[in-house]
């Protein structure tokens, strides 16, 4: 049950906020780049100095990806460097055929040690099926993403009625129950009428929201949505909004004020709206 | 126009086949399990192999993934490795948000300096959009992918009266003419109705074909639906049928014969249907 792993250390750090580890070397301050592997320092510094405030970390591997072996490094080791107690989620956004998967979920659960991946839906269960027999592990289907074009696919209206994120929530209840593998959803903080709609398709499952911050979501709407009834945990990711925080010079500084602030405004709704995830 | 470079090819090695290189460490023969980094070195000697049989090679990035740091180097060094007049596909299937679609592109063309890569389309233009400023470049779109549960998702009715991978290949369509990158579009050779019906819409289109070999996608119908007419170019892609081909001790043996065999047969069947893709 990685589930137990994220409520514990919600409560702990009384915080729903995971960090994006979008560690873009282009934006990484200058001071990082003499480092031997500037984009492992850079998150080394990010987590020492958020990790009291958060209940997981999202590194993206488009970023790791594009420095080549040198990111590969980066991303190994920034993955160990995160203390255990705190759930590593792969923003990976894989999908691929039933032999291609099993690599691909071996590498990350595995290999990376990793706690959760996200996984494309499109290609169906032959993508999802590899990953789903991994106890203690998660995977996170995009349902309904953050970005602006996400309407132009996963909003279209299929002859049943529904739209096609919907149906894609409706598998992810169904995957949910194969393996022990917890099976969860994305839904971007910038359609929350949508995560009211997954959530009522998914009650109880993990939910991972992206899309607060640089990408405008709004917080009570999204807490609103997500976390009425007994609901099953939620996830809240901001990456740039964190790491590249600006308002003080120096970068640990900065980023923990941005993380700090996100959960106080977070907890503040939470108060506001007399919900409390972090409870027994 | 990458299309100029992967006819150049067709026409000389006189062949449509693409061979996966799908290097699954637990499948490379024992003889390169010594070798400092072994997906590197059965990589150079399946190269080497098929290079005058082939059009286009394709590494699937999980393979690579799931090895770490040296797969990450085997996957660079194979990219270098292949001569550059034959076009390398970087099966990648990736699809994230703007900025980090742009750091995916990046490293695709630019630092791995691949021809071509595979786009997931379900997040829609924000994941496609980053890729189309690349001359002499191609992304190929999933539309209908060769996988059995392919059709959960991409066979949903819409209520528009398509099904959902035939709204995807006409977005193909549009994002073609967008900028100097060329759009293509992934069909799997198992369904070959549904090549023709892309083929409908996508009449220029290059095509990407996977699901020949191992996964039993049939020629002649697959040659048949994706190139009559004076269709665009079309790619057949063979993976572990041609890299793990056995019935030769010697691997490289094995796979330069299961090439050969793919190229004869696609060949012959070309000619019995009249359709000659190699003309000027």
């Amino acid at each position: 049950m990685v589930e137990r792993k994220l409520k514990t250390i919600q409560r702990e750090n009384h915080s729903l906020v995971c960090v994006g580890l979008d560690s873009d070397l282009t934006r990484v301050p200058k001071e990082f780049l003499g480092a031997k592997n500037p984009q492992l320092e850079f998150n080394k510094v990010i987590v020492d100095a958020t990790k009291d405030l958060v209940c997981a970390y999202k590194p993206n591997t488009a970023f790791y990806e594009a420095e080549g072996t040198l990111g590969a490094a980066a991303l190994e080791e920034t993955c160990a460097y995160i203390p255990d107690h705190i759930p590593v989620i792969l923003d990976a956004k894989r999908g691929d055929i039933g032999n291609t998967s099993r690599m691909y979920a071996e590498a990350y659960f595995r290999h990376l040690g990793v706690d959760a991946v996200t996984i494309h839906p499109y290609m169906g269960s032959d993508t999802v099926t590899p990953f789903l027999d991994y106890p203690e592990k998660a995977v996170f289907i995009l349902v309904k993403t953050s970005n602006p074009s996400a309407i132009e696919f996963e909003d279209l209206r299929l002859v049943t009625g529904e739209m096609l994120y919907e149906t894609v929530a409706r598998k992810v209840r169904d995957w949910d129950g194969v393996g022990s593998t917890s099976v969860g959803a994305v839904v971007g903080g910038t359609y929350p009428a949508d995560i009211e709609r997954v959530r009522a398709i998914l009650p109880k499952s993990l939910l991972l929201i992206p899309g607060i911050g640089s990408q405008g979501g709004d917080i009570e709407s999204v807490l609103g949505t997500s976390l009425a009834d007994q609901a099953g945990p939620v996830v809240i990711n901001s990456s740039r909004g964190v790491i590249f925080a600006a308002g003080d010079t120096d970068p640990a500084r900065a980023a923990r004020k941005a993380c700090e602030e996100l959960r106080e405004t977070i907890n503040s709704t939470l108060d506001r709206l007399r919900l409390d995830p972090f409870q027994e």
